[in-house]
């Protein structure tokens, strides 16, 4: 019972905090806006926030989903979706983040497996936005949290051997209450890497060279991050 | 009357030393091996040679196809195949080329529409070996045939814009008979892209970096080239 309660409240502090980040980001959403929608706990909150600012102020701000799950979110909320090829710019795109790194900004994302659409809507972007609670920032990336691959069906077992033979360990992601590996809005399935993330901006590079591999979960092109606190937010800048 | 019996002579030509490059691979092929099986005119000759060789010496070798089209070759003439996680080792891949610069053996392939599966059997094979006819060695690569970018389609249009922001040529390969673009065996669209390659290399791994490019059709770890001629071959190794 105690314990319930201590994890309860933990929970809410937690999720407190993703909601003064989402809040804080709100107010980066001006009217005539075109707006990546990222995907994820965090960014849900956001979405929910923005389709109550839309209503309220009676905006026209349309959205570009980054996975089924935001896309179906974003409708719920009454925020009318656009495609990528819709707009001739995303001028701002809002997201989360698994794990950020506090100097450099630098981050991993994928624990949805949407990696890839993710980081399509936040690199085209002009401004690319991402909002966490207090618990993902991390002063070294990768210790807490694996780098997610959107791989190729068909090439999973040889890019497994190549991860290997760079000393990363991987595994390939299974479903919960299935006995199948998760499968990707892509169609693809994902593998996630421990790995030395010393040089994420090479890492980043070099791991999309490897054939099979779609795109990886290292995203080192962020403009700002807004940490949510109890009573605060912090907005982290490259230093 | 007397264009077509040029073109018809020409066209003999092409076919004959296709078939003359086909034929000394061949030669590579040893009992017990497990070959990627290359796409295009080029290696179907050699996918039906190595069928013959295959049943006339009762050979044990599986292929690992590198498209649906070669799939179908290769089970159509007795080839037994095997999917990539049915193998430790790849011992060696035979694939054709659009266009091979002489020097380097950097080549550009896609023009089938299915260089990724093609890049992922050839580089993971021991050996990778291209067999052409002559016409496709060129002094340097790029200016005759477009390098083919694999895209999801529900990035096309961000990544015809980053293109054009890189001064390169894109345009999103069409099917001929119908109306709609052309669809890979993994569901995505083909750009193909004129620009300058002067670092193959470099520019094989930055065209993989552009968010919603799955991978591109410069292939830049050849072993081996084999260029077919009127009566010989002539056998290209790295300068």
């Amino acid at each position: 019972m105690a314990k319930g309660r201590r994890s309860k409240s933990k929970t809410t502090n937690t999720e407190h905090e993703k909601y003064m980040a989402a809040r804080e980001a709100l107010n980066l959403i001006k009217d005539g806006m075109i707006v990546g929608l990222g995907s994820g706990t965090t960014t849900n909150i956001f979405i929910e926030e923005l389709g109550k600012k839309i209503t309220e102020e009676e905006l026209s701000i349309f959205g570009v989903p980054t996975s089924f799950e935001s896309r179906i979110l974003a409708i719920k909320n009454g925020i009318p979706i656009v495609s990528l090829d819709q707009c001739d710019v995303i001028d701002i795109a809002v997201d989360g983040a698994d794990e950020v790194e506090r100097k450099s900004l630098n981050l991993i994302k994928g624990g949805g497996g949407c990696h890839t659409m993710e980081k399509i809507v936040d690199y085209y972007a002009e401004e690319f936005v991402v909002i966490v609670d207090s618990s993902k920032v991390v002063d070294m990336l990768g210790n807490k949290t694996p780098v997610p691959l959107e791989v190729l069906p068909s090439a999973y077992s040889f890019v497994l051997k190549e991860l290997l033979r760079r000393d990363a360990a991987p595994s390939i992601r299974m479903a919960e209450r299935k006995r199948g590996p998760v499968i990707t809005d892509n169609g693809n399935i994902i593998i996630d890497v421990f790995m030395d993330l010393k040089e994420p901006e090479k890492m980043e590079m070099e791991l999309n060279t490897i054939p099979g591999v779609v795109e990886n979960g290292i995203f080192t092109k962020v403009n700002k991050v807004i940490v949510g606190h109890k009573n605060k937010v912090e907005i982290l800048q490259k230093e």
